[in-house]
Protein backbone atom coordinates (compact mmCIF):
# COMPACT_ATOMS: atom_id res chain seq x y z
CA UNK A 1 0.00 0.00 0.00
CA UNK A 2 1.40 3.31 -1.21
CA UNK A 3 0.60 5.74 2.27
CA UNK A 4 2.40 8.62 1.24
CA UNK A 5 0.30 9.18 -2.08
CA UNK A 6 -2.67 9.93 0.73
CA UNK A 7 -0.32 11.87 2.76
CA UNK A 8 -0.19 15.80 2.31
CA UNK A 9 2.84 17.99 3.05
CA UNK A 10 2.38 21.50 3.85
CA UNK A 11 5.28 23.65 3.48
CA UNK A 12 6.08 26.07 6.60
CA UNK A 13 3.83 24.75 9.00
CA UNK A 14 3.17 25.27 11.76
CA UNK A 15 6.78 27.14 11.65
CA UNK A 16 9.09 28.27 9.18
CA UNK A 17 10.93 25.49 7.36
CA UNK A 18 9.20 22.41 8.70
CA UNK A 19 7.51 20.46 6.47
CA UNK A 20 4.46 19.25 7.68
CA UNK A 21 2.84 15.69 6.72
CA UNK A 22 -0.32 16.06 7.02
CA UNK A 23 -2.49 12.68 7.77
CA UNK A 24 -6.03 14.42 7.36
CA UNK A 25 -5.81 13.54 3.51
CA UNK A 26 -5.16 9.92 4.85
CA UNK A 27 -8.52 9.84 6.76
CA UNK A 28 -10.31 10.36 3.62
CA UNK A 29 -9.30 7.21 2.11
CA UNK A 30 -10.54 4.01 4.53
CA UNK A 31 -8.52 1.85 2.78
CA UNK A 32 -5.56 3.21 3.99
CA UNK A 33 -6.80 4.11 7.53
CA UNK A 34 -7.77 0.73 7.52
CA UNK A 35 -4.82 -0.73 6.20
CA UNK A 36 -2.80 1.62 9.20
CA UNK A 37 -4.73 -0.23 11.61
CA UNK A 38 -4.29 -3.84 10.23
CA UNK A 39 -0.59 -3.71 10.35
CA UNK A 40 -1.24 -2.28 14.06
CA UNK A 41 -3.29 -4.83 15.13
CA UNK A 42 -1.22 -7.50 13.10
CA UNK A 43 2.09 -6.84 15.20
CA UNK A 44 0.36 -6.50 18.24
CA UNK A 45 -2.25 -9.48 18.27
CA UNK A 46 -0.08 -11.85 19.88
CA UNK A 47 1.84 -10.02 21.81
CA UNK A 48 0.29 -10.13 25.28
CA UNK A 49 -0.32 -6.36 25.16
CA UNK A 50 -2.19 -5.06 28.40
CA UNK A 51 -2.87 -1.46 27.47
CA UNK A 52 -3.17 0.81 24.42
CA UNK A 53 -2.27 4.39 25.39
CA UNK A 54 -2.32 7.25 22.70
CA UNK A 55 -1.19 10.30 22.24
CA UNK A 56 -3.74 13.71 22.15
CA UNK A 57 -4.96 14.21 19.50
CA UNK A 58 -3.98 12.54 16.18
CA UNK A 59 -2.87 9.31 18.23
CA UNK A 60 -6.31 8.78 19.16
CA UNK A 61 -7.31 8.26 15.75
CA UNK A 62 -5.22 5.31 14.89
CA UNK A 63 -4.95 4.15 18.85
CA UNK A 64 -8.53 3.84 19.36
CA UNK A 65 -9.51 1.33 16.55
CA UNK A 66 -6.68 -0.55 17.41
CA UNK A 67 -7.55 -1.23 20.71
CA UNK A 68 -11.00 -1.99 19.40
CA UNK A 69 -9.61 -4.83 17.43
CA UNK A 70 -7.36 -5.71 20.15
CA UNK A 71 -10.02 -5.71 22.88
CA UNK A 72 -8.04 -4.45 25.46
CA UNK A 73 -8.00 -0.77 27.24
CA UNK A 74 -7.70 2.66 26.36
CA UNK A 75 -5.37 5.39 27.89
CA UNK A 76 -5.65 9.01 26.80
CA UNK A 77 -2.05 10.87 27.32
CA UNK A 78 -3.40 14.41 27.53
CA UNK A 79 -1.96 17.88 26.96
CA UNK A 80 -2.12 19.42 30.56
CA UNK A 81 -5.43 20.43 32.57
CA UNK A 82 -7.50 18.24 30.12
CA UNK A 83 -7.96 14.82 32.71
CA UNK A 84 -10.72 16.07 35.49
CA UNK A 85 -8.76 12.95 38.06
CA UNK A 86 -5.81 12.71 39.67
CA UNK A 87 -2.33 12.57 36.91
CA UNK A 88 0.81 12.36 36.81
CA UNK A 89 2.54 14.54 34.60
CA UNK A 90 5.78 15.52 32.86
CA UNK A 91 6.90 18.33 30.84
CA UNK A 92 8.86 17.92 27.34
CA UNK A 93 10.65 19.81 24.71
CA UNK A 94 8.41 19.60 21.10
CA UNK A 95 9.88 20.27 17.46
CA UNK A 96 8.75 23.63 17.57
CA UNK A 97 8.28 24.91 21.32
CA UNK A 98 7.47 23.12 24.80
CA UNK A 99 4.42 21.16 26.58
CA UNK A 100 3.24 18.81 29.37
CA UNK A 101 1.29 15.70 29.28
CA UNK A 102 -0.74 14.27 31.29
CA UNK A 103 -2.30 10.88 32.12
CA UNK A 104 -4.49 9.65 34.86
CA UNK A 105 -3.11 7.50 37.88
CA UNK A 106 -5.74 5.07 37.58
CA UNK A 107 -5.64 4.62 33.97
CA UNK A 108 -2.73 2.16 33.91
CA UNK A 109 -1.89 -0.67 36.37
CA UNK A 110 1.73 -2.01 37.70
CA UNK A 111 3.68 -5.02 35.30
CA UNK A 112 1.21 -3.75 32.47
CA UNK A 113 2.31 -4.21 29.17
CA UNK A 114 1.73 -0.83 27.26
CA UNK A 115 2.11 0.43 23.51
CA UNK A 116 2.36 4.04 22.79
CA UNK A 117 0.36 5.06 19.64
CA UNK A 118 0.91 8.04 17.72
CA UNK A 119 0.63 9.47 14.31
CA UNK A 120 4.04 10.97 13.59
CA UNK A 121 7.63 10.31 15.93
CA UNK A 122 9.46 13.62 14.71
CA UNK A 123 12.34 14.52 17.50
CA UNK A 124 10.81 11.52 20.08
CA UNK A 125 10.25 14.63 22.39
CA UNK A 126 6.18 13.51 22.92
CA UNK A 127 6.30 9.45 23.06
CA UNK A 128 9.86 9.81 25.25
CA UNK A 129 7.61 11.59 27.58
CA UNK A 130 4.64 9.14 27.11
CA UNK A 131 7.09 6.35 27.91
CA UNK A 132 8.26 8.31 30.79
CA UNK A 133 4.28 8.85 32.11
CA UNK A 134 4.02 4.85 31.41
CA UNK A 135 6.80 3.92 33.34
CA UNK A 136 6.28 6.75 36.12
CA UNK A 137 2.92 4.28 37.11
CA UNK A 138 5.30 1.30 37.11
CA UNK A 139 4.30 0.03 33.43
CA UNK A 140 6.50 -1.35 30.78
CA UNK A 141 6.30 0.17 27.57
CA UNK A 142 6.59 -2.30 25.33
CA UNK A 143 7.16 -0.22 21.99
CA UNK A 144 5.79 2.83 20.40
CA UNK A 145 4.12 3.04 17.35
CA UNK A 146 3.57 5.81 14.82
CA UNK A 147 2.91 5.69 11.10
CA UNK A 148 5.27 8.17 9.70
CA UNK A 149 8.99 8.54 11.15
CA UNK A 150 10.81 11.49 10.07
CA UNK A 151 13.98 9.77 9.85
CA UNK A 152 16.20 12.83 10.15
CA UNK A 153 15.18 14.19 13.35
CA UNK A 154 16.40 11.53 15.35
CA UNK A 155 13.26 10.06 17.62
CA UNK A 156 13.86 6.50 17.00
CA UNK A 157 17.30 7.24 18.70
CA UNK A 158 15.89 9.50 21.29
CA UNK A 159 12.93 7.03 22.47
CA UNK A 160 15.63 4.30 22.88
CA UNK A 161 15.76 1.21 24.47
CA UNK A 162 12.21 1.26 23.81
CA UNK A 163 11.73 0.28 20.01
CA UNK A 164 9.88 2.23 17.25
CA UNK A 165 7.25 0.20 15.13
CA UNK A 166 6.06 2.86 11.98
CA UNK A 167 4.69 2.13 8.73
CA UNK A 168 6.35 4.54 6.46
CA UNK A 169 9.70 7.16 6.72
CA UNK A 170 10.30 9.98 5.52
CA UNK A 171 13.51 12.51 4.76
CA UNK A 172 13.24 15.86 5.99
CA UNK A 173 14.04 17.40 2.17
CA UNK A 174 11.21 14.79 1.27
CA UNK A 175 8.70 16.82 -1.43
CA UNK B 1 -24.70 -3.31 29.00
CA UNK B 2 -24.34 -0.90 32.17
CA UNK B 3 -22.58 1.57 30.90
CA UNK B 4 -23.03 4.45 33.75
CA UNK B 5 -21.16 1.41 36.05
CA UNK B 6 -18.36 2.53 33.78
CA UNK B 7 -18.48 6.19 33.85
CA UNK B 8 -16.79 8.44 36.47
CA UNK B 9 -18.57 11.63 38.19
CA UNK B 10 -16.23 14.23 39.03
CA UNK B 11 -17.83 16.84 41.16
CA UNK B 12 -16.65 20.91 40.33
CA UNK B 13 -14.54 20.10 37.12
CA UNK B 14 -13.63 22.07 35.01
CA UNK B 15 -15.76 24.63 37.31
CA UNK B 16 -17.59 25.00 40.50
CA UNK B 17 -21.10 23.55 39.81
CA UNK B 18 -20.07 21.24 36.80
CA UNK B 19 -20.94 17.79 37.41
CA UNK B 20 -18.35 16.39 34.76
CA UNK B 21 -18.97 12.64 33.37
CA UNK B 22 -15.57 11.13 32.84
CA UNK B 23 -15.44 8.65 30.08
CA UNK B 24 -11.43 7.61 31.08
CA UNK B 25 -13.13 5.52 33.44
CA UNK B 26 -15.47 3.24 30.52
CA UNK B 27 -12.04 3.09 28.63
CA UNK B 28 -10.66 0.67 30.69
CA UNK B 29 -13.45 -1.51 29.91
CA UNK B 30 -12.99 -2.76 26.25
CA UNK B 31 -16.21 -4.43 26.75
CA UNK B 32 -17.81 -1.35 27.74
CA UNK B 33 -16.39 1.22 24.57
CA UNK B 34 -17.01 -2.10 22.26
CA UNK B 35 -20.69 -1.91 22.99
CA UNK B 36 -20.86 1.62 22.59
CA UNK B 37 -18.73 1.64 19.64
CA UNK B 38 -21.02 -1.67 18.16
CA UNK B 39 -24.06 0.44 18.83
CA UNK B 40 -22.89 3.46 16.97
CA UNK B 41 -22.21 0.52 13.61
CA UNK B 42 -25.65 -1.07 14.22
CA UNK B 43 -26.91 2.50 13.93
CA UNK B 44 -25.44 3.47 11.16
CA UNK B 45 -24.38 0.22 9.00
CA UNK B 46 -27.29 0.21 6.23
CA UNK B 47 -27.72 4.21 6.03
CA UNK B 48 -25.64 5.03 3.44
CA UNK B 49 -23.46 7.34 4.99
CA UNK B 50 -20.36 9.05 3.13
CA UNK B 51 -18.58 10.18 6.26
CA UNK B 52 -17.74 10.27 10.24
CA UNK B 53 -17.15 13.61 11.39
CA UNK B 54 -15.37 13.26 14.69
CA UNK B 55 -15.13 16.26 17.33
CA UNK B 56 -11.73 16.62 18.97
CA UNK B 57 -10.72 15.06 21.13
CA UNK B 58 -12.99 12.84 23.33
CA UNK B 59 -14.78 12.15 19.99
CA UNK B 60 -11.84 10.71 18.13
CA UNK B 61 -12.06 8.20 20.46
CA UNK B 62 -15.52 6.72 19.49
CA UNK B 63 -15.55 7.61 16.14
CA UNK B 64 -12.26 6.42 14.72
CA UNK B 65 -13.51 2.83 15.55
CA UNK B 66 -16.99 3.61 14.05
CA UNK B 67 -15.06 4.94 10.82
CA UNK B 68 -13.03 1.98 11.01
CA UNK B 69 -15.87 -0.56 11.24
CA UNK B 70 -18.09 1.51 8.51
CA UNK B 71 -14.89 1.93 5.86
CA UNK B 72 -15.69 5.03 5.48
CA UNK B 73 -13.15 8.38 5.44
CA UNK B 74 -13.20 10.57 8.72
CA UNK B 75 -13.24 14.30 9.26
CA UNK B 76 -11.37 15.92 11.66
CA UNK B 77 -13.16 18.91 13.81
CA UNK B 78 -10.76 20.73 15.61
CA UNK B 79 -10.05 23.36 17.64
CA UNK B 80 -8.92 26.94 16.33
CA UNK B 81 -5.30 26.61 14.77
CA UNK B 82 -5.06 22.94 14.45
CA UNK B 83 -5.69 21.90 11.03
CA UNK B 84 -2.76 22.68 8.34
CA UNK B 85 -4.84 23.06 5.06
CA UNK B 86 -7.43 25.80 4.33
CA UNK B 87 -10.25 25.50 6.75
CA UNK B 88 -13.84 27.14 7.39
CA UNK B 89 -14.48 27.98 11.10
CA UNK B 90 -17.03 28.64 13.05
CA UNK B 91 -17.37 29.88 17.20
CA UNK B 92 -19.71 28.99 19.80
CA UNK B 93 -20.42 28.91 23.36
CA UNK B 94 -19.24 26.61 25.56
CA UNK B 95 -21.18 24.86 28.99
CA UNK B 96 -18.38 27.44 30.42
CA UNK B 97 -16.47 29.08 27.94
CA UNK B 98 -16.54 30.20 24.30
CA UNK B 99 -14.21 28.31 21.79
CA UNK B 100 -13.54 27.92 17.90
CA UNK B 101 -13.85 25.02 15.39
CA UNK B 102 -12.37 24.30 11.78
CA UNK B 103 -12.65 21.73 9.53
CA UNK B 104 -10.30 21.65 6.36
CA UNK B 105 -12.46 22.47 3.40
CA UNK B 106 -11.25 19.43 1.41
CA UNK B 107 -12.57 17.02 4.45
CA UNK B 108 -16.02 16.78 3.04
CA UNK B 109 -17.69 16.46 -0.33
CA UNK B 110 -21.15 18.33 -1.27
CA UNK B 111 -23.74 16.30 -1.06
CA UNK B 112 -22.16 14.28 1.71
CA UNK B 113 -23.87 12.18 4.41
CA UNK B 114 -22.45 12.87 7.50
CA UNK B 115 -22.43 11.44 10.90
CA UNK B 116 -21.18 13.70 13.74
CA UNK B 117 -19.70 12.14 16.80
CA UNK B 118 -18.94 13.07 20.36
CA UNK B 119 -18.74 11.73 23.71
CA UNK B 120 -20.89 13.96 25.14
CA UNK B 121 -23.83 16.31 24.24
CA UNK B 122 -24.20 18.95 26.87
CA UNK B 123 -26.29 22.89 25.96
CA UNK B 124 -25.67 21.10 21.93
CA UNK B 125 -22.95 24.29 21.20
CA UNK B 126 -20.39 21.93 20.09
CA UNK B 127 -22.29 19.83 18.24
CA UNK B 128 -24.32 22.68 16.28
CA UNK B 129 -20.77 24.32 15.58
CA UNK B 130 -19.97 20.80 14.11
CA UNK B 131 -23.64 20.95 11.77
CA UNK B 132 -23.08 24.49 10.84
CA UNK B 133 -19.50 23.25 9.66
CA UNK B 134 -20.54 20.33 7.83
CA UNK B 135 -23.34 22.56 6.50
CA UNK B 136 -21.02 25.40 5.38
CA UNK B 137 -19.46 22.59 2.94
CA UNK B 138 -22.69 21.75 1.55
CA UNK B 139 -22.85 18.31 3.19
CA UNK B 140 -25.81 16.90 4.87
CA UNK B 141 -25.85 16.10 8.87
CA UNK B 142 -27.61 12.78 9.22
CA UNK B 143 -27.45 12.96 12.80
CA UNK B 144 -25.20 13.58 16.11
CA UNK B 145 -23.83 10.50 17.90
CA UNK B 146 -23.13 10.61 21.43
CA UNK B 147 -22.57 7.94 24.24
CA UNK B 148 -23.85 10.92 26.59
CA UNK B 149 -26.84 12.52 26.84
CA UNK B 150 -26.97 15.44 29.75
CA UNK B 151 -30.69 15.99 29.38
CA UNK B 152 -31.35 19.02 31.43
CA UNK B 153 -28.79 21.17 29.21
CA UNK B 154 -31.31 21.13 26.10
CA UNK B 155 -28.83 19.96 23.71
CA UNK B 156 -30.73 17.60 22.08
CA UNK B 157 -33.34 20.68 21.28
CA UNK B 158 -30.07 23.04 20.47
CA UNK B 159 -29.40 20.85 17.63
CA UNK B 160 -32.78 19.98 15.88
CA UNK B 161 -33.94 19.36 13.48
CA UNK B 162 -30.42 17.54 13.24
CA UNK B 163 -31.77 14.19 15.30
CA UNK B 164 -29.54 12.57 18.26
CA UNK B 165 -28.30 9.34 18.95
CA UNK B 166 -27.30 8.37 22.54
CA UNK B 167 -26.53 5.29 24.60
CA UNK B 168 -26.96 6.62 27.82
CA UNK B 169 -28.38 9.71 29.14
CA UNK B 170 -27.75 11.83 32.76
CA UNK B 171 -29.92 14.16 34.99
CA UNK B 172 -28.04 17.34 36.32
CA UNK B 173 -27.83 16.00 39.85
CA UNK B 174 -27.70 12.43 39.46
CA UNK B 175 -25.03 10.99 41.40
Amino acid sequence: MNLKSSIRTVVDYPVEGVRFRDITTLLKDPEAVNYCVDQFHGRYKDKNIDRIAVIEARGFVFGSALAYLLKVPLVLIRKQGKLPAETVETSYELEYGESRLEVHKDAIDESDRVVIVDDVIATGGTLNASIELVELLGACAVECATVIELIDLGGRSAIAPVSLFNLIAYQEEEI
